[in-house]
């Protein structure tokens, strides 16, 4: 297995058309079903990346910027921003364009994390990752921040383990 | 219009089967699909507390601890632990429970966050919240330091003016 | 196990907001969709009691009062009236609520019966059930008559032996 | 407008298979599902009567004989039995096939009734029924009777009017 | 096992009412809903011709004359045409009605192959078709043609192979 | 207005898992739900030749080569190989990957044609295409042919018009 990978390698797109079926009672895309796409994008990004099968973490940082309208093409970006031994945290970027009125516009991103596991459901080391964009280099960089804030969050980290993170937000 | 509220006006339950449309290849329940289920159930809260439409502005700290399995049951409870001026933090708690083994364990929690908007889609203010026990005087400390973070992480606060979480990190 | 619960031991409650995805051409919820919400609930309540997987068994009672509206929520409360050997008969309910115009209304109800099964499809025996309030004083008496009718109806039991029945209606 | 239509005239058959997403844990076609498949054919059968649009007014006798499993064909048939003024009841009976087996059983029957509206959500008169056959007559005679425990069950018949009914039972 | 069966032995009828959550932006049935439609009911006639489990093959001729309306009734026809060896082609005929407007149109017709193949994923023979009415001839008769296009068009057959397209297409 | 564009300007991508949702009993992906996802893909790239609303107007030549396995990454690129006034043909291909096990193959094509739309439902003129790679100029060339399958099979075209299609056959 190849020990160490590039984000690009994880790199992954998929279209979708909001149809009635995904919209709430304004005729905007439900952002359940938004945050269901995104799981799906994070996921085979992640097995690109692990190739093992993984199972969701935590999401965390979605936030819904315009809302997506019946007939838009949404446009899901995925990529793996660093990995943590068993885990990875995926970044995901969510466009929608309407076609027709040439109208395109970022709405939204989030960070999904994820844990490989083999076929027994026990957690496998994935290939660590080295960031070669200035954007993945700043990506990778803020990872370990937001691992810190997910972990002292959830009562997982003593909050002066926190280093990094009080390192950043006291600089 | 009240401008004071309870957590408890926003109570609200909801119970799932988890069904094998909702499964991924392992047999438990998507991601995605808890999502879904806890976005519904909260927007369905925060409707209760503004008494308007909200949208979904944000998702955080979501973590998947258990795996839950096909058949169980999934009890998703959610209530209002704060409000922002026209945005609302819901807390969510996930059980699921298999009956046949009289199994019952949490495998999930998260922070939703919606707007309260108007037929035009103007955001509306809405009631103040009172904690009343123990535990919801803990969420409503904690959302102001959750936004805090949210604001920081997306650059939409600087650093230095995320007063409480600075506060509470460095205590 | 427990011989006797009681209606509250299965008490189970559901809610569900009204999506473009389960209207009709009307902009109203399908029946079909919330017959299939209220087996799901009712389903969850007789699991409670039997603890037990469970079967639908038949389905009666089932009234369209009010229509109800996109974007609506839907709240579903079900318990168990009265057990009869191997299967029980569940009483569901069915609120619709518009939440920003304050309006809540009774649309629904229905019975339900489901019977308990082990792991190899064979029928096992429930808990006898003990109403205390009068409200389920009065579904546990009925429950009879309305099993008298379902098997009168079914050809599977003679008219002159359905004898609570027919006391009633004579009476 | 015809005034008089026979059972055939809206005679109407719908085949399904049991896909993966329509089943229970059990690999069992859920019975929610089928409830909704039978409203589906039952409202088109509906529809043909009355040449109107129709909404779902009451749900009764439905009994689940066999459980129908993943990969059957499920053959569902409906026709009117009787109107009542705006009212129809629609009879549907279920049935389930393996083909590669050869094996093909009745599984289900259940009547449902419907309203016709106009486009302003009005009921409207719907033409009567001449039954033909003499399975078209019992079901004829039948519908009165059927009709009679719908309303006296909902208490909105009281019981020394249900004639038939009581003459049915007491014979 | 019979060797020969007739297209009458395969007829298949399926109705569906056209639902929002079939529906495209424009309110009309949406093309891959239809497609769908077209491969459940034509898999259901290949399994009555087989008597065995059946796989999609190809798709060919869909053409969609005019767009169905949400509110629609969709009624669906199809039998096998002709068999080689372990496959079939199934022809299929779609008819929206609005019922209220006492409109039928046909809108749709379509060619669908499938294989027949048993418990461990082997092809298996299939019974030949013997034509009897003359629509049925016809389709017989093309059969050929039109298999030795999807033959020649996915390169699995010399064009100078194809004898009765060359025939027929020269004659 | 663009009069002329270049294939790769409408090029589109698109990446699914298989879900127990989208399979049938021998947990492979269904021929209809693939059927659905080709077109979903096909339309967006029509959409972007166009910069209009588009509307499926006939499907061919779609064979399932090798079954789709459940948890399988399916990836759909699509993009438009020959446009004719108002109408555009979109060439798709599908290839399925079991990430974990590292294997990934063709298994699918197929050519679906749409037709640009104002929001009158009028049918708009679309750019032409100048083909760039080998594999386009293929493409752009075999449409012309496919084009006249298509007509002469649907009876809109006289067999000794279709000029290009006999050439090509008799060459």
């Amino acid at each position: 297995m190849t020990n160490i990978k590039k984000p690009k390698d994880s790199y992954t797109i998929m279209n979708e058309i909001v149809l009635p079926n995904d919209t709430n009672t304004l005729n905007n895309l439900m952002g359940g079903k938004l945050l269901h796409w995104m799981d799906i994008v994070a996921a085979i990004s992640a097995q690109k990346h692990s190739n093992n099968i993984v199972v969701t973490a935590s999401v965390d940082g979605v936030s819904f910027k315009e809302p997506i309208r019946l007939g838009d093409v949404v446009t899901l970006e995925a990529y793996v921003t660093r990995s943590f031994n068993t885990s990875m945290e995926v970044y995901i970027e969510v466009y929608a364009q309407n076609i027709p009125r040439n109208e395109k516009y970022k709405c939204n991103d989030a960070y999904y994390t994820f844990v490989a596991i083999d076929s027994r459901n026990k957690p496998v080391l994935v290939p660590t990752i080295e960031p070669e964009t200035e954007m993945e280099k700043v990506k990778y960089e803020g990872a370990l921040r937001r691992r810190q804030i997910r972990l002292v969050m959830a009562g997982k980290l003593k909050k002066d383990e926190a280093t990094e993170l009080l390192a950043y937000l006291n600089e």
